[in-house]
């Protein structure tokens, strides 16, 4: 691992680190900002998945997530949203390859080589993780924003174990509908939808369930409303009786001016929970 | 003035504008956020610069500033840091041309024409915005950060009356020393540093004084002390017993993880002055 800056923020440290990941072919680089009270014994760690076109960048300069983790004292992991390096299979689309790893594990041509982004992340970037700092595994929270918030729910939603808290900002929540979703899925995984299951956050709540409370807001002025698909969330989570916690914030759209409004409330939420 | 966009944002508005300048020759940007406060009434304005190479938007997607804004009920602007355009004067250096305005009224070659950015915002901006925006202009105050910092602290020393609350981040404090704002001047200004009079905060505190309170961050592990040259302004304020107002942060840098960290205080700070 190299660390590639370190500066003090809020009284902790924002890092940015990179390593040679095998799963992903590569070097990959992340964030990870260190609350004040990872001086002095391990911290929960809360992951923020990103959206389409991020790197470990946009969120750890733009979603104000560190005022909140200093004072609750919780970590907060800033990942890479797919493979880099100019020998990585990419796609012209927003939606496929580089910047848009859907934090699925790819197994078509040419993606399944290098686009293993949920093992890597669950799996390599994990263990990095929890061995190179004083991070307690045994307390990690999950979120992320559009294909990041669908990345948080589907990760939390098939580890229930592992992850002790979930809220998503405007996730991509059906890739059954919604062209952005539909066409990396069909391409990363293939056509035949069965495939998709485990990347479903509307069906995965709906036919499983997550078991413990959770909080997702969503703007309502979100002119990305067709490809996000929210109301079959929405629906699912109705149906689970967690309809209150699906929340529709009049006027809000999809930009990190409407995440950073309301990261203050889901980074207070996760250090309750994360705290207990 | 044209709308380029305008998005809900901690219960307010960060709107993002352009119009035509006359005194910068073309057609500038900048940002404005609104706090909620501003749909029943008029409300303070606080003025923040920004630092080399920053356009409008840094400041306004890093800087964490509308979170304490919207509560405290003051509207941001964020002005664009020079001249744009592919016909406007510019220089292969960081330091000079576009992204480099330092905030003064060039007099020299080729430089004079469009790099009027003191007079930009004291007039042709100002004038819009109170035209165009619920904002009190009798109740302004004005921050900034590194080439910023020095705006804001050398445009409110020359206008006291104007600006009621100044603080700074890391300014560039005393142009002959220091190799970013010597170079900018001598080509802006001439070499003749007589000119620089009202570009130089250090001397400007030191000759004649600003007459209220104030608050300045700088950071003990900033690697471009050398060219900011803080240890003049530092002891011009001393000199005028306002010693304890300029704060060495101990570990924090030059970036925006340094300035996000103490913008909630110098936004209420700013704002229990605008509103009392």
């Amino acid at each position: 691992m190299q660390t590639i800056s370190d500066v003090k923020c809020f009284g902790g440290r924002q890092g940015v680190h990179s390593h040679a990941s095998k799963l992903c072919g590569g070097e990959m680089t992340f964030g990870l900002y260190l609350p004040p009270q990872a001086e002095s014994g391990k911290v929960p760690l809360l992951w923020f998945l990103s959206g389409l076109t991020c790197t470990h960048e946009n969120a750890m300069v733009k979603a104000g997530a560190q005022a909140v983790a200093s004072e609750a004292g919780v970590a907060v992991a800033f990942p890479d949203t797919s493979p880099r390096g100019d020998d990585a299979p990419d796609d012209e689309r927003v939606n496929l390859g580089m910047g848009a790893g859907f934090y699925v594990d790819a197994t078509q041509a040419p993606w399944a080589e290098r686009y293993q982004m949920r093992s890597y992340l669950l799996t390599e970037l994990s263990e990095l993780l929890f061995e190179r700092f004083p991070l307690n595994p045994e307390r990690q929270g999950i979120t992320g924003h559009s294909m990041g918030g669908h990345g948080a729910l589907t990760l939390a939603m098939t580890n229930p174990d592992r992850f002790r808290s979930l809220s998503a900002f405007a996730p991509i929540a059906h890739p059954p509908k919604g062209a952005w979703a539909s066409e990396a899925l069909t391409a990363y995984l293939g056509a035949d939808q069965a495939a998709w299951a485990q990347y479903d956050s509307a069906s995965l709540m709906r036919e499983k369930g997550w078991g413990k409370d959770i909080l997702v807001d969503q703007g309502a002025d979100d002119n990305s409303w067709d490809n996000l698909a929210p109301e079959h969330l929405r629906d699912a989570m109705a149906a689970r009786g967690l309809g209150d916690s699906w929340r529709l914030q009049p006027g809000y759209e999809h930009s990190y001016f409407f995440v950073s409004t309301f990261m203050p409330e889901h980074v207070r939420w996760h250090a309750a929970r994360l705290n207990a």
